[in-house]
């Protein structure tokens, strides 16, 4: 298949621009010679025109068509074959393996999603009926749902180069929500994402879908990303990448003159508790399945464990040890660019030369390798910037003196993805109060689990406290990613027949409500 | 009961400061000799201190115990009696029936959130079991609910002395969501503030609630709500009153070092639609009814209709006439505050020197009366500032030339709380394109009732696109006003004896849970 390195706007593949930029091989940095346009000003007002307009016609379709809809966009991702998988190797640097599941998960996730809206109560059904009689003031008849909140800018991640990308997460829960969505390509993998909008443009007309639901634009520049977000139509932001770019895009949709809502997943550290009692047990399995987590995917992973923390004891020396030998023993894949690949090893530098700080792994020159540090709660508190997260495979083991320390450490932590315990039984009911102190920090806290690996799910809790995102209240992965992009809407004595479907007394399609505060299928 | 004039910080009245200001007595303006203390930054401070450390506790409350504080809180300011009525009546100058119904709605709102909680199944507890046998990988029990977002800083409306003050929809919702509160009194009637208060205090003795679950801080400047908001323990706002205020909290939320979600309700024009058929029909009842609701509380209500449209016609002609000889019979009270009065007064100034605006009323010189303007389309949407909210007893009925005017006027309207339809059946079949526009500008979308009165019950929402509040998300009247005040956290493979009670494979509360997908009590 021919990439064209064209935007697509309004189901049509143009570009006006003379600005092109390349991507590069990840495994050697090499140039792929295929020139992508950098979208000027016109096209992303014509992609959001195109969005909005597209709008009008999109939110008035129903669950089953929209459902449809992302089961083809599944079909025609998996139609691409095997130019998908080579084409994101080659700019990524993951492995095969890697690439088919992450494939599969964004189908799935599409399914997921498609499921939600053929069953149909996701809308969350709120009615109260008309007391006509009521005293002093009759009740009125108000029936409340949620509605798309209009056209969404999603960046792609570039460490998910499918799942959280073209049709990733924030795509797929902005076409449930019934949401029109304009998409910013990753310059890290232009050509993978070109590929998969086709596969959406050709779902658009087979599904008869408007022309601008689904708008993709290419660029390079922050400028791109800056235009978009603050083009007066779009109505929402979903980000998945650094804490500096995601805050860059929240400062400037809070200060547009509509402020718009931005659901940015920023990373974080991921804070690992291994408690006594586990430690003695299964330490040495324990360290292995650590070193395994810090360097999945080369610890390009936004719950990679950056940190884990240990109380002093001839056990935790061990397993830090065995952590280490773990480590060593692991040679890991090239990073999805140099910039992460740069800014990786000036990572890791800055923490090797921070005061208490032990480096226990030795690099080779010029090649990656993963790295474990040690330091302890005093040092660490005191020096923020070990607790810093260094986006690839590397970790830090914190030593507290005892429990108190671990717990004013768990207190001091600011907002993380996920929080870990590792603890026997009788670790877990001593430790009661870290698990108070970790509910507070993270969106999800996990037990006897690495957190890396992310479950597609309705009850998976992917954001937490800032600074992991720039909302605490939405989560990125899992069906209840859609009312990122929905808002409640109420109709008051409105008659049966102008009502939405899902709002009719007659409930014509069977979902659950919540119908005088009671919840059931009526 | 004696009036102190102080901050109630961790259950205590103190006051250090030796600013103090005066509240006034709105019917004749003159000054109610009662000093309040303008709280000092570290009154504030202390307050936020307060309401951060009871949060530690207050958010392991069980439901049960904090429906018992919200009904107790609802039984003493029930207990307060007559000096309530008459303090606020004094300050705010409403009148006794209107107070009265006003208690009966703040002690209704408290009970319904308390029966909420009794119920439980608010917590939207989402299930997905673990599948250890699935392929490729094993799939992980995760639980997800709902839990308090941390302390929320309220402030209390002028308009709602009761209902949208110290114990109002903003208090409730964060309280009934295990969230602690500082409240910021309104300086228009910090009395009443205090009585209601002494209740709070009272409840939260009763209950045996930690000391710090409710605080108030007294003050008259804007600097002690940018201090409260800008305050790092604090985590959520909530707000009712006018643009300008919202607006400056939210920006000032933004833009702190961890930014915080902003729910200010600023009010709108709430435009209501008089359609053909029904003017002819019922015409002159309609007048009155119209004329009513612009007048009700002195026009001083979020949803006051500011502003109607009907097509030319006689009978719109003559609707219009109706509506003026209505409201030149009504006499309208004094306003809340004389800087509402002159803030009224210069905005109907305003519209009545904009060309293209006619004044149908007679204003007698110095006297508080109703007014009524007329323009047409063309007119309002080359001046903006004729459609801007007049807080007070005034509308403009807007006269457009034809069907087409009328939508063209909807699609160009910004964000409201509320629009209405007045129609016949026939009407409404045939304006099916003006309820689709107004679906995308409000949060409420009613049929043949006027916009004032806010039902307090499941479906409500009271809420809508920006500028009507700074996050379409939510509701600030209703049960799922809660929702702003909580975040998602998901316990992944978490024993079950360490679960949140409502998560316990047992359901030990028999709530309404999401099960692998199936919502049930389950």
């Amino acid at each position: 298949m021919d990439i064209t390195g064209k935007h697509l706007i309004a189901s049509e593949f143009v570009a006006f621009s003379r600005n092109t930029f390349n991507a590069s091989r990840a495994a050697d940095e090499s140039i792929i010679d295929i020139p992508f346009y950098e979208a000027t000003k016109a096209e992303i007002n014509a992609a959001c025109t195109a969005a909005a307009f597209a709008f009008d016609t999109y939110k008035t379709k129903s669950g089953i068509e929209i459902a449809k809809f992302l089961e083809t966009i599944a079909e025609e991702i998996v139609a691409l074959g095997d130019v998908l998988i080579e084409t994101a190797k080659a700019e990524t640097g993951l492995p095969d393996a890697r690439l088919n599941g992450e494939r599969g998960r964004t189908t799935g996730q599409l399914n997921l999603f498609a499921k939600m809206l053929r069953e149909g109560s996701w809308v969350n059904a709120i009615i109260d009926t008309a007391q006509p009689e009521r005293k002093p003031l009759p009740k009125v008849d108000i029936r409340m749902m949620q509605v798309p909140i209009g056209p969404v800018a999603v960046f792609g991640a570039s460490n998910f180069p499918f799942a959280f990308s073209v049709a990733g997460g924030d795509t797929v829960s902005a076409l449930a929500a019934g949401c029109t969505v304009v998409f910013k390509a990753h310059p890290a993998h232009p050509a993978t994402c070109e590929l998969v909008a086709t596969a959406i443009h050709k779902a658009i007309i087979k599904c008869d879908m408007p022309a601008g639901v689904f708008n993709m634009v290419q660029g390079a520049s922050h400028e791109t990303g800056a235009e978009l977000v603050t083009h007066p139509l779009i109505q929402a932001v979903g980000f998945t990448g650094s804490f500096k770019g995601g805050k860059a895009l929240y400062d400037l949709a809070t200060r547009r003159e509509q402020p718009i809502p931005v659901y940015a997943e920023m990373g974080s550290v991921n804070p690992v508790f291994f408690l006594p009692g586990i430690l003695k047990e299964k330490g040495d399995g324990l360290a292995k399945s650590l070193a395994e987590s810090v360097t999945l995917g080369v610890g390009q992973f936004c719950t990679n464990p950056g940190m884990f923390i240990v109380e002093q004891s001839k056990d935790a020396e061990a397993f830090v040890e065995k952590t280490r030998n773990e480590l060593a023993s692991i040679s890991v894949g090239p990073m999805l660019t140099s910039n992460i690949k740069n800014a990786f090893l000036s990572g890791v530098n800055k923490i090797k030369q921070t005061v208490g700080v032990n480096c226990l792994t030795n690099a080779v020159e010029g090649k990656l390798s993963p790295y474990l540090f040690t330091s302890n709660v005093a040092q660490v508190l005191a020096n923020e910037e070990i607790a810093e997260e260094v986006f690839g495979p590397s970790t830090v083991g914190v030593y507290a003196n005892n429990i108190e320390e671990v717990l004013e450490f768990a207190r001091k932590l600011k907002g993380h993805l996920t929080a870990t315990i590792f603890g026997t039984e009788e670790d877990l009911l001593k430790y009661r109060e870290l698990i108070h102190i970790l509910q507070e920090k993270v969106g999800r806290l996990i037990f006897n689990n690495f957190p890396t690996g992310v479950e597609v799910t309705h009850a998976m809790v992917h954001g937490g406290p800032y600074p992991a995102t720039t909302d605490s209240r939405s989560t990125s992965v899992g069906t209840t990613a859609i009312y990122r992009f929905t808002r409640p809407i109420c109709f008051q004595n409105c008659p049966e027949e102008l009502l939405p479907k899902v709002l009719k007394e007659s409930n014509p399609s069977g979902i659950i409500r919540t119908i005088n505060g009671i919840t059931a299928k009526h």
